[in-house]
C-alpha cells in the first residue's frame, strides 16, 4: 500500500511530505492509521543532526494515536478496528526486564529499533524501492504505520485522538516519574525544575497524587500562569534569588521530598539533588543532557540520605499503564487539552518545529 | 568519680591515659561503664587532624559496650546492671527524622553532639577543672562514661562485650546497609569495592540474606581468603583486568544488582554506580571521601534505571535494630570474632592504632 508522510532526509533540513510505499504487517506486526501525532522535543533532536544514533532517511515521530487496520499472523492483543497508542518503549513481558519489577525498560527489540528498523532487521517503508527507515519503533509522521504487536497499547475508544497522543511521550513521561518512578506520597513536597511540556506533566502528576507544595523552578515566568493552573503552589526565579538551593530549603523546612529535573542541564541537575531533604529526599533526572556532559556531587549529599535516580517514559510499562493514563484524562485527573497549544495538518508539520524552536507552543499536535 | 581514660590532647599526637573527673548523670543521662571498645578508622581520621569537626581536647572512641551503673532522673529504658552499646547515631523516637522510616538519621542531638558536648551544652569530663570534650556522643576510649538516655541500645546480658562493641560501628555500618539500606534480596548479584572490616561485614551482610554472588575488589589480595570465608564467591583484582565494570558486568551477566562503595574513593564510587545492571542496579556509598572531594557520572547511567544513594550506621536505628544484630551474631549468622584480631588493655591502645596504619590489623579492641 502507499501513505502520505513526512520524510527526514538528511539533518538539519525541513521534512518533506511524500507519498511512501508501505508493506502490510508480518508475523507479529499491525497495520495502524495513525489520526494524531505530537511533535515532541526528540524528534526535533533528531532532525537537528545532535542525536549521535540518528540516522536518515527516516519517518520520525514517537507520540502517536491511531486505529489498528490489519494484523499479521499471531497477533492476539489487538485487532482491526482497536484503537492504539504507539510504545517507544514496548513492553513484551517476557524478556528480563519486563520481568523484574523495578524497571520498564524492555529490551526484546531494543536493537533493532535503535537500527530504525522493524524486529526482523528490516523497514516496511521504502520510496522507488530504496528503503526509508523507522524512527523509535514508531514513526508516527505517516498516516499509516507497522509496529511490532508489543509496541502498542490498546486504549479506550471514546478518548480523542489529537489529545491521547499526548500521552504516547510527554504526559507520561512527566505524570509517570511522579507516579510509577518516585511513587510520591500525598504531602509530599515536590519541587520541578523547569516548566516546560514535561515540568507541567510532572506538576499536574504531583497535583493528582495529592503533593503538598508544588514548587516550579524556571528563569522565564511565562509558563507560571498555566503552571499555577496545573497545580503549582509556589514559583521561584533562580535568577532572583541568591542561593536557589537555599530558597527551597527554606521554603520546605528543609528540603524538597521529591525533586525532578526536567531541563536537561547537568547544573539543575545538581542542584535539584542538593535542595532535597536530607535523609529522604530523591531527585529524579528527566531531562536528556548534552553528549559527554556529567553530573558532580559531594558523596556526602548521598550518605546523608539523599537518593539520584532517573525516569525514562515515566516509569510506565506501556501495555498495562498507558491505557491507565488515558483513563485519568478522561476521568478528568489529568489535563492535556490546555498543554496541546496548536494543530495542524501534516503538510504544516514544519510549522510545529518552528513553534517549537521559538518557545511559542507547549506541544504541538498534526491530526491527519 | 574518676575514671581512666585516653586523652587526645592534639591532633597527631598519641593519647595519653590519665585519671579523669566525671560527673554523674543529669536528667536525661546514664553512667555507663565500658567493657570494651574497638578502635575504628574514624578515631584516628579524627586525631589525624583531617577532620574539619575535629577538636581537642577530647576523649575519643565511639564503639563500646559496657553496663549501666547510674541513671539520671526521668531515664526509664535502662536500668542499673543493662547492658548497653553507645550509639554516635542515637534514636529519640520523636524527631521529624525518627518517625520518617525512610531514615536512621536522628537528628535530636545532632548540633550539641557535634560540638563534642551533652545535650545541655556542657561536658562531664574534666581534669583539674578544665573540661575534656566528649567525642561523637560516645568518648567509650574511658572506662566510665555518660551518654543521653536515646544513644543507648540495651541488648542481651549473654553476649560477650569484646566482641559486640563491633557492633557499635562497623559490624552494623556494613551488615546494615545490605539489609536495611539495599534490602537485598535473595539471588541478587552483590559487588563489593574494598575488603576492609566494612567491606568484610557488607559481604557477610549479603551471604546472610541469601545474595547470588557476592564479587569482592581489591588491589590488596591479602584480604582474599577471609572474605571467602565471610562469603565473597568471586575477586577482581582491578590491576588484572583490562576494563574492571565490564569485567564486572561479564561476571554478572549485565551488571550488579547492588554494589557497595567501602573505601572512600570517588573514583572507585564512580566504577560502583557504572557496573550496576541497567534498569535497576543500585549504588550505596559506605566509605567516606576527602574534604572536597566529588563524584561524577553520565546522567544516562541514572535515565537508564541505575540508583545512587548511601548508607550511614548502615541505616539502622540504633535501640531498634542493634539488639537485633546481636541476636544474629548470637545465633551465628554473623561472625564478628575472626574480625577481632587484636585486643589489648587500654594502656596499648596507641599500638591500636599503629595497626591499623601497618594495615596489620582487622579490628583491635581495648578490653578494660
Amino acid at each position: 500500500m502507499q501513505t502520505r508522510a513526512a520524510i527526514a532526509y538528511q539533518a538539519g533540513a525541513p521534512l518533506v511530505i511524500e507519498t511512501v510505499d508501505l508493506q502490510g504487517p508480518r508475523a507479529g506486526e499491525v497495520l495502524v492509521e495513525i489520526m494524531a501525532t505530537g511533535v515532541c522535543h526528540t524528534d526535533a533532536f533528531t532532525l537537528s543532526g545532535d542525536d549521535p544514533e540518528g540516522a536518515f532517511p527516516a519517518i520520525l515521530g514517537h507520540e502517536g494515536a491511531g486505529i489498528v487496520r490489519e494484523v499479521g499472523a499471531g497477533v492476539t492483543s489487538v485487532k482491526p478496528g482497536d484503537h492504539v497508542i504507539p510504545l517507544y518503549t514496548p513492553e513484551c513481558r517476557e524478556c528480563e526486564y519486563c520481568l523484574n519489577p523495578k524497571t520498564n525498560l524492555c529490551q526484546k527489540i531494543r536493537s533493532t529499533q535503535g537500527a530504525g528498523l522493524m524486529p526482523d532487521g528490516t523497514s516496511r517503508f521504502s520510496i522507488g524501492g530504496k528503503p526509508i527507515l523507522h524512527y523509535m519503533g514508531c514513526s508516527t509522521f505517516s498516516n499509516f504505520t507497522v509496529l511490532p504487536e508489543i509496541a502498542l497499547a490498546k486504549v479506550r475508544e471514546d478518548a480523542p485522538f489529537d489529545k491521547i497522543c499526548y500521552i504516547g511521550c510527554g504526559v507520561t513521561t512527566g505524570v509517570g516519574a511522579v507516579a510509577f518512578d518516585a511513587k510520591v506520597e500525598p504531602g509530599s513536597n515536590v519541587v520541578v525544575f523547569g516548566l516546560g511540556g514535561i515540568g507541567l506533566n510532572v506538576i499536574q502528576g504531583a497535583r493528582m497524587v495529592g503533593a503538598g507544595k508544588i514548587i516550579g523552578i524556571d528563569i522565564n515566568e511565562d509558563r507560571v500562569e498555566i503552571a499555577k493552573k496545573f497545580g503549582m503552589t509556589d514559583f521561584i526565579n533562580p535568577k532572583k534569588v541568591e542561593n536557589l538551593v537555599e530558597a527551597i530549603m527554606d521554603l520546605t523546612n528543609g528540603g524538597a521530598d521529591y525533586s525532578f529535573e526536567c531541563i536537561g542541564n547537568v547544573n539543575t541537575m545538581r542542584q535539584a539533588l542538593e535542595c532535597c531533604h536530607k535523609g529522604w529526599g530523591e531527585s529524579i533526572i528527566i531531562g536528556v543532557a548534552g553528549a559527554g556532559q556529567e553530573i558532580s556531587t559531594r558523596p556526602f549529599q548521598l550518605v546523608t540520605g539523599r537518593v539520584w535516580r532517573g525516569s525514562a517514559f515515566g516509569g510506565a510499562r506501556g501495555r498495562t499503564d498507558v491505557p491507565k493514563i488515558v483513563d485519568w484524562y478522561m476521568d478528568g485527573k489529568i489535563n492535556i487539552d490546555d498543554l496541546i497549544t496548536h494543530t495542524m495538518p501534516l503538510d504544516k508539520i514544519n510549522d510545529a518545529f518552528d513553534l517549537m524552536h521559538a518557545g511559542k507552543s507547549i506541544r504541538s499536535v498534526v491530526v491527519y
